[in-house]
């Protein structure tokens, strides 16, 4: 018979050499965000299905993989409800579980709590290519700060991290939830249809002006002059970089002076960069977020290789409030760690020795002789010699070895015979 | 209405200064294996349900978190068993995805393969104080080498894991399943009866020869003589450390001739890390490791202030094959990294700076000095000032913080005020 062994659909296995690329990304990303305070905390896997299906996680709520009770018995009986047979789910995002931590946590955590979380979150996704029904996030997170020092210190520290791991050229794509929400009442809608107006909005880059307005007035039902007067501020506004905050004011004068303000700040500790670390940025006033929970600035990280941002977050004022009863300030960024990780040229090649020994040579030999190396901090692996030699180095120089030793019979013990160099002269 | 925000039943949320200690082991270990030539896999949490009842768990496969599956409809038909209504589990251990893994790539692993785990598992463990439903596992194994080479390097390695975390007075225990039926049969007991036999060995360190013996004589009904012999045997043999491989064969005279050698290899090997390592090990013949797939050498790693074992392992020469359809020799350890972690005696302390800057210094000048000590390498958090200073100098003290810049309406940038040392003489 034969037995299927690959892992479950949309899931995939990770080789040693993918696992080694992921981790000097990781390790650079980490490095990076500790010197700037974030550590790193771990929530379980699991959470319980009812706050998953909250309302928080929009589409991602129906991609729950859910677990199924303990203590059923045998047979179900007729017209349970499938949701009756769940009490847990894997999460589907790090913000969700973030949230709860703190809710459950503050009293331990210091004001303002910076937390970085690197794991696998799970989505039941129709299988596609590059589509993964496990795979891993990394969020930055500052609660308890309602400043735009926060804003300001994620998108600073965010794009240190990917140029830390060789990721340039990279563009921060900036706007504020309360923009929108300005421009919309300017433009003459109602409140109760700002949220389709948003969603609308945010196929802009998918089905262009010409589609987003369909949707909005054929399909919503909004008033084509609003839309109209919409396209026509956002048009004004699109690729601004200079005297954002000035031009911004004036073209949606129902804007609140704390945004505008906001804006300016930000925008000028960025410029702040400029002498030491350049990033390139611009106001777009297109920017949505698909997430409902955004209420003041929001980001995206866009790099010309990937035609989805590599990273993307944004203030959530009133999140933690439904879990923990008081509101608190909070500010994200989540990294596409995937795409990142497919983005990157290469990760440095690693200085591993063999110690070949042939079958009449005593294993201690062998063994000693890679205790020494080791011991100097070489990476060093024990093999037996097998089948011709000149094909076995060959293999290992295919797996990243550097180098070998060949003990033979003639070896009086282990540490005597020289090590020679893997490669093109390498051969015995 | 007060909502409920800790994590799941028998999961933890891991707060900053535990992820900590707990990487901070995990690098220890790493760095340990990897030196070893021990590289990192990963494989998916889920799971196909059928492998994992495959039969390969023991006990474990019942404390399975089954997965629903996707699409099914809003009620269940009376009578669905509730196996139907899954298709996917939670892993339970590495072992059975490291088989999968290795089955379903083969092709592009080296041979012998050396795989380093570090991975959450799940089990739903009924909660009880130290038993958690998620917990981490940290496993090596070495497929592809039938000699003893893999056990001694496997004993070796995971010794000096322990050594670089700090864990001392170790002791490592040695037996071999060979050994054990040859025993069985020695004594005079059917094969049929040997899998019963070990399970009541299994629980002698619990409850004693008294026990035991009731167990194996008036529960299995085996023969009264043959628990005497095998206790008179296993007496004669315990803690044993020279000459073991002679004794074992005049103790058990029906021993393969093999089993002898092997363990006087691995017995020598160990003894040659006498002169630059020394390790505490004895063979302990009433070890026998509770899961059925092993098949030569197991071992044990005790510590005095654990009363379970902080690793365990050994060779399983015939699971493999149930999977890729030939058999493929391994040899494996577990390292219990959460025994571990609590054992150690404590973590690095941190050298991290808060630059504080009052409500009237601008945020680009505190943002400015965090940048430049950022720049030498330093963990740098900008906060704001906030209550009286003395109290918030103590909170950020008890927090890990060495120092703190104090950024003041008179300071004309971020870079003139000096770093003062937090601490007793710390106050402002």
């Amino acid at each position: 018979m034969k037995i299927d062994n690959s892992p479950p659909r949309g899931t995939r296995d990770l080789l040693p050499d993918r696992v080694a690329a992921r981790d000097h990304v990781l390790g650079r990303i980490s490095e990076v965000y500790h010197r700037y305070g974030y550590h790193r905390i771990e929530t379980p896997a699991l959470e319980d299905i009812r706050r998953l299906r909250g309302g928080e996680g929009g589409e991602n709520e129906k991609l729950i993989f859910q677990v199924l009770r303990r203590g059923l018995g045998e047979d179900v009986e007729a017209g349970t409800p499938v949701g009756d047979l769940v009490d847990l789910g894997l999460r589907f995002d790090l913000t969700v579980p973030l949230v709860r931590f703190y809710a459950n946590n503050h009293a331990a955590l210091p004001t303002p709590f910076r937390a970085f979380q690197f794991a696998p979150v799970w989505r039941a996704e129709r299988p596609q290519k590059g589509r993964y029904r496990q795979f891993y996030q990394c969020d930055i997170d500052l609660v308890g700060d309602a400043s735009v020092l926060a804003e300001v210190e994620l998108i600073e520290a965010t794009t240190e991290a990917l140029d830390a791991v060789g990721i340039t050229g990279t563009t921060v794509r900036l706007s504020d939830r309360r923009f929108l929400s300005a421009l919309a009442a300017h433009a003459g809608l109602a409140e109760a249809e700002w949220s389709g107006f948003f969603i609308g909005l945010d196929k802009l880059d998918k089905i262009g002006w010409d589609g987003v307005r369909a949707e909005l007035v054929e399909k919503r039902g909004l008033p084509a002059t609003a839309v109209d007067e919409v396209r026509s501020v956002i048009e004004g506004l699109t690729g601004l970089a200079d005297q954002v905050a000035d031009r911004l004011a004036d073209a949606v004068p129902n804007l609140a002076d704390e945004v505008v303000s906001d804006l300016a700040t930000t925008v000028g500790c960025l410029a702040d960069l400029d002498s030491t670390r350049p990033i390139r940025w611009q106001f777009d006033p297109t920017l949505v977020r698909g997430m409902g929970y955004y209420t003041g600035q929001i980001f995206e990280i866009s790099h010309p290789d990937s035609s989805s941002s590599v990273a993307g977050g944004g203030r959530y004022d009133r999140l933690v409030g439904r879990s923990l009863g008081r509101d608190v300030p909070a500010c994200g960024f989540s990294l596409g760690f995937e795409r990142i990780v497919d983005l990157i040229p290469e990760v440095p090649a690693r200085s591993a020795l063999a110690v070949l020994f042939e079958a009449d040579v005593p294993v201690s030999h062998a063994l000693e002789r890679a205790r020494a190396e080791r011991a100097r901090g070489r990476e060093t692996t024990v093999l037996r010699r097998s089948g011709k030699l000149p094909a076995q180095l060959n293999r290992l120089e295919a797996q990243g070895f550097t180098g070998f030793v060949h003990l033979r019979a003639g070896s009086a013990d282990g540490t005597a015979e020289p090590e020679r160099p893997l490669g093109a002269d390498g051969a015995d």
